[in-house]
């Protein structure tokens, strides 16, 4: 997700300072418009805007208050915008270690894949300080087609987040059952999906996932098994904190985390459940 | 259903022989354009077109086969357009009936709530011999505003309508549990369902059905919930003998089971699957 927001931030006019793990994926940037640095802190040193995108909970912690991290050399008033799909509590602790640097600490979870970070159509979901997303809104709306504000509270963007990557679990996990049993009573699953994604359900999650779904079609790999299964455990996770029985997030987990077992954790997350599912009804 | 169906079909020129349990409700219809009929066999007598929708399996049967059922009357080459939810066997015994009787039977299950029905705006899923569709077409057509054929064995219309519902209640029992956590979290849940209704999920089934359970609006009740609760366990009788396992399918079911158990048959299944998934959360 990272270079295809760099890029659009490039495009409009922002010089970057970059850090990746991988120190080469820095390579697909245009070089006269970047500075590439060795660690977070460095990254962070002397702008007005940090932005990071990482795997989960354990890498945003590290990479913003470890030895090397963010925290080290964000300057007072400059705006951390922390996209990562973390739990609420995490943006909690960081908002009052920023809050205690004097700068600021953003929720913005976004949604949308890579093609659509591409295209500029990413969802931007925001909370925490007004004066934070006052700072980052130019370059928020250069990354998307619409930043949706969900209050004051520092992780209430993060919890959307959460709710709607269970929901799109959900959906894919309700498509795989409804065309496997639709399947094994005689239909053509690529008409049952044609048929639901152009009449209930024409939203573009199953109209997309829905043609991948129908057609076993797992290549190539866009969002990986094992990420979707830390979110189904992020889920389920905040479905205990906040006792709230979910019985569909249990199912969602289960899918995903015997997807792990079966050593499909590389694998593209629509394999994860559809091929969970077909295999599961022995087809 | 079936009175809104019917004013579209005297709209569009059709005199009726009309049949229901409750003699009353035809008093909705304009007396210049039906025949009020005692039995379905009265009903069926002398006419081209037979529509059935009917409550479930065991009353489509007794209205077909019964002592005073359509088969006694119907006369050759005339159509049975069959829109109940049923099971696909279901449609399968009745085509042989109808075969040997000389007449055609068409399973024709529709998608749309009455609302839909009075608009002309319900989709037709059809399933059966050529030509009892070609014959049921033009009738069909003044009902709906699309036909989808599901080929020629005759219960494949069923399994997409028994597909469907589960679809449309996983969706909901989804919005649920996703809209509860939110609101346990600190957020709005009606902004939680305009954004997920506007964005990823901007189908009529999560902005309509959204906008209920976000708002926990449960009046008028539109389909009640002992209904919900049968096509649940069509749903899950069909799983059983295709051999599909399906574990949004047995959530669902023990969804729509518990509000039956807690004396909410009356009450719309929004209700049954939004009040469940709240009272579990103590809220």
């Amino acid at each position: 997700m990272g270079i295809p927001m760099a890029k659009n931030l490039i495009a409009a006019g922002y010089h970057l300072q970059v850090y990746n793990r991988t120190h080469s994926k820095a390579d697909e940037l245009d070089s006269a418009h970047i500075t590439k640095c060795q660690t977070p802190a460095e990254a962070a040193s002397g702008v007005a805007i940090v932005i990071s995108i990482l795997t989960d909970d354990e890498a945003l912690r590290e990479s913003a208050v470890g030895d090397h991290g963010i925290l080290k050399t964000l300057q007072p008033n400059a705006v951390h915008i922390s996209m990562s799909t973390i739990l609420p509590e995490t943006s909690e602790k960081l908002t009052q270690l920023h809050e205690q640097a004097g700068s600021y600490y953003l929720a913005a979870p976004v949604f949308g894949r890579p093609d659509a970070a591409r295209a500029r159509k990413l969802w931007v979901c925001v909370s925490g300080k007004q004066q934070a997303k006052d700072i980052a809104k130019p370059v928020l709306d250069s990354l998307g087609q619409g930043i949706i504000d969900f209050g004051e509270t520092p992780g209430g963007a993060n919890v959307i987040k959460i709710a709607g990557n269970f929901m799109i679990m959900a959906s894919m996990e309700m498509m795989a059952e409804a065309y496997t049993l639709a399947e094994k009573n005689g239909l053509n699953r690529a008409q049952v999906a044609d048929f639901f994604g152009s009449t209930l359900f024409n939203a573009p999650i199953f109209q997309n996932y829905g043609k991948l779904i129908a057609n076993k079609d797992y290549q190539p790999v866009r969002f990986k098994s094992e990420l979707g299964y830390k979110d189904a455990r992020l889920a389920f996770k905040l479905s205990q904190t906040s006792s709230t029985p979910m019985p569909l997030v249990n199912a969602v987990h289960s899918r995903l985390l015997s997807a792990v077992a079966k050593g499909w954790g590389e694998t593209d997350w629509v394999e994860a459940i559809t091929r969970g599912v077909s295999e599961d009804a022995g087809v």
